[in-house]
């Protein structure tokens, strides 16, 4: 067995070690275009921050290690040209000689990653603009940073990759804008969910421009660039980042005739076999089943790339381990807050037209009583019909990544909301509540489910014409409430019930959403029709407001 | 519906609330001996240490909050004498005006939580022995150690709450010792797992008295206590905190005839009911089964006792909500340490005898190439018939409490060693790595089911016959290593192969078990009979230095 694999980061590094452990015969080769293999990309704005101090730290192992540890034979600067599935072979050029070479197979595994989107504008070749993919390129932001004194960064794209950056742009004193087309940041996530981050990084110094699209650059005479946008921006910086997006490197695949699909990704099926049975495809440059939604997807990740080269490996030593789908787990840090998710989100949801609810809450991530709990905005979707969890999304300061780790564990498992409300988790005045935020999501979304606490939504009711009741004190209700809502503090309610109209719907709310819950459940034993706000004030606060 | 609550902490109080958002109607009465309801007995250690400054931040609420919110009446100082079950009333001791009563039920709710078990020794009556349950409690501690000065403190029972304590009295300037019976802090969980917590107990200027049992106190001249132990030890300090256990509190249970077991608490089927049907029992005086061993269990933990709470009231207003057991998910912080569990520990299973297998893994907490990775040390039980998890225990400093709810929330969905393998976690490198500690674990154990890399463990080999290889480097094994263990570095064990034996087991092992899993599918692969012993130097250093 002769196993060639092209790209030798997450996926195709994993998919060689794997295929060792499972033959000490067979003869491996790693291919890589760049100068390293398995290096830490998630690590690289870090780097440029200087959080990571040493560059040898991003190396997760050297071409020496796979030799010595693995017995595999790994050809970095080395780029593969072409693929002659007829006869089994692949194009090699080195990039240090020049030289030019045939490389046969008994079964190959592509692994090319994906490359930076850099659309086709005017100036997108002037030179300060960068991409961040590989530790050149972080070099050369560093150098550029560095030489030209850099006072002014604009980031192009306010995802992941892109707020990471102006967190270590940040860092580096460098005055950092975020030019992002969608009216948001991190566009995976539901609009309403990442309003606070919006003033989070504004509080942080980084001027956001949202819901504008880059047009083009233009370079100034005294070296600087001027970002120009279609709202007519025009914004003079020092350097430029490009983090639109990445899109799968699929030029080797495409013109050996491998099957694409509409994602613009390498097609495989569950044990990552491409459209060539001696052919399989890992990581970036694939699309997949989602697990929830059966979409077409591109993930690029790491830890998908890493389980999908595992999988390739099998079934190339006859195995047959299946890669599950993915389920689109992901965790930002920006500045002191957190962002993650898992599961579908709303708008994925909306798109494929299925029918979902959803919860919203705003608890401590430890038990109030303990000092310095934080406030975890935790949004999770779920089916009406039968409480399977679809989705969870939170953003927070502290124990953020674990509520989402949890669910996605449950959702994993198909879990109802029934479940999460009896999830035994750890608790500790430090750590966590006696009902944890993820029993709490589970409670809301059950106690909905059971008709006993019906919900209303922000978006789905009429702010003009509707009937609400704000059970908040009368001081939080001065301070700002729904318009033409009438206030009965929770506590009054009982004596004061007489004021409500019995001939229509009650939209009640608090701060958060637990008095409404009360409340809610009040009125409906004393004959209302009342629905309790998901979220509260809070979330009005993000979803209308914000 | 004439509902009476005995006990207002926990599931008292949970049960209290819940009746009343099911019920306009009924009336609803909660009884409590003590000055308070509903209070964060979780905090208390805390409050003693100042960490938690002010009592009124331990009211989770107040009996003024059940009467206006709720609508309940709370009666506190009101001593529950006894239950007249023929007649449906219980006889009321009002402990200020030191008036009986009688107050009839439809239904009964015993809430009476545990109390601190007081051996009957000599000289447990001394004062300046307390034990630490209620707020009262905590006051008299404080005022006890500011009015004597103390200098010294000894804590009898190195359980959770004992080693909270502990942190908390050392915070207050305190010379602590703790005298523990069994040889090891955390009984609950298996003893190699906690030999590091005794290392950084010690660090901390807490002495530990280990595999000693207390015999008495002797009241000094000066006013100090000596206290007594079985080997000996004699003890001079100016305070005793007990904190051996607790007991469920069944008297009232005993002497009306309600069914208790084995376990010294009260029946309840899974609707919370007790022998009666009219009295439903909840919290830390009743016992239940296992959701995992089936087994007959007190767990005196907040989590279970609010479920429960909701539970009962649930079947008194007619709902089939059921219980479904507990799982023994708890978590403690012993200074810069976690330690948590899940599930059922090894010798929990070992005493049932059930099956199991287990692994050790000790992985960072985050990305190595991200600094301050912190080690976790995780120990998985799973089923070897079928891969489903059992239990798992993990201590370190940070992300640990994360990992076991996880695997929690896993346990209760019935999830095996192949789910833990696939699990989509968050990774970013602040939070974890592409192989998360769950999924590593995941890993290594159906590595181990599926054959591809069989283990062993440090406690069932036998150290002087069996043939041992190290594949950690020279320095490595210089420094320390397994008395005739063979040295080959793993990146020249294919060409020092030879060395080896063809003709009997090869236990090989490294620093934690990963090279030794490289090297023992090299050896496999090679025809040799090679097995990795689980968790490597660092779990020998636990499970036979500790």
């Amino acid at each position: 067995m002769k196993l060639l694999i092209v790209g030798g980061i997450a996926g195709g590094a994993s998919c060689a070690a794997r295929a060792r452990r499972l033959s000490e015969q067979a003869e491996i080769i790693l291919f890589d275009r760049g100068p390293f293999v398995s290096f830490a990309n998630c690590g690289l704005p870090y780097y440029v921050g200087n959080v990571i101090k040493e560059e040898k730290n991003l190396l997760v192992a050297t071409p020496e290690l796979f030799k010595e540890r693995f017995n595999i034979q790994v050809r970095t600067e080395s780029d593969v040209l072409s693929i002659d599935r007829a006869n089994k072979k692949i194009q090699v050029k080195d990039l240090k000689s020049g030289s030019i070479y045939w490389e046969s197979y008994d079964a190959l595994v592509l692994s090319p990653g994906a490359a930076p989107i850099r659309p086709p504008l005017p100036g997108i070749d002037l030179p300060g603009i960068f991409a961040l993919r590989t530790i050149p390129d972080s070099r050369r932001i560093l150098q550029w940073i560095s030489e030209k004194k850099a006072k002014d960064a604009v980031i192009i794209g306010g995802g992941f990759i892109g707020l990471e950056m102006a967190e270590n742009l940040v860092r580096c004193c460098i005055h950092t804008s975020v030019l992002e087309m969608q009216p948001q940041v991190l566009p995976p996530f539901d609009r309403e969910m990442v309003f606070g981050l919006h003033e989070h990084l504004k509080s942080r110094g980084v001027t956001l421009y949202l819901g504008d699209a880059l047009t083009g650059f233009e370079a100034d005479a005294d070296g600087k660039i001027t970002v120009l946008s279609k709202s007519g921006l025009k914004l003079r910086t020092d350097i430029v980042i490009l983090s639109i997006g990445v899109k799968p490197e699929i030029t080797l695949a495409k013109n050996c005739g491998l099957e694409t699909g509409e994602r613009g990704g390498i097609r495989v099926n569950d044990q990552m076999r491409a459209s060539d049975p001696k052919i399989w495809a890992v990581g970036d440059a694939v699309e997949k089943r989602d697990f929830l939604t059966s979409e077409w997807t591109t993930i690029p990740l790491a830890g998908p790339a890493n389980r999908q080269g595992r999988v390739a490996a099998d079934s190339i030593f006859g195995r047959d381990s299946k890669f599950r789908g993915v389920q689109g787990t992901a965790v930002c840090k920006v500045f002191d807050q957190v962002a993650a998710m898992t599961g579908a989100s709303e708008k994925a949801l909306r798109r494929l037209g299925k029918t979902y609810e959803k919860v919203y809450l705003h608890p401590g991530h430890h038990a109030g009583y303990y000092p310095d709990a934080k406030p975890i905005h935790l949004k999770l979707l779920f089916s009406p019909q039968d409480g399977r969890v679809l989705g969870a999304q939170a953003i927070g300061e502290e124990g953020v990544e674990k509520r989402i780790d949890v669910i996605a564990m449950a959702i994993q498992m198909k879990a109802t909301v029934y479940d999460l409300e009896e999830a035994e988790l750890c608790y500790a005045p430090q750590f966590g509540a006696a009902k944890d935020p993820v029993n709490i999501a589970g409670m809301i979304a059950a106690n909905a489910l059971r008709g006993d606490a019906p919900l209303a939504q922000w978006d789905g009711i009429d702010l003009k014409k509707d009937f609400f009741l704000d059970v908040r004190n009368k001081e939080e209700y001065k301070k700002s409430h729904v318009g033409g809502a009438l206030n009965i503090p929770l506590n009054h309610l009982r004596s004061e019930m007489n004021r409500l109209p019995r001939d229509r719907a009650i939209y009640v709310y608090c701060g958060v959403g637990q008095r409404a819950y009360y409340a809610t459940r009040v009125l409906l034993e004393n004959g209302f029709d009342a629905r309790n706000i998901s979220g509260g004030i809070q979330t009005f606060d993000g979803q209308i407001s914000g």
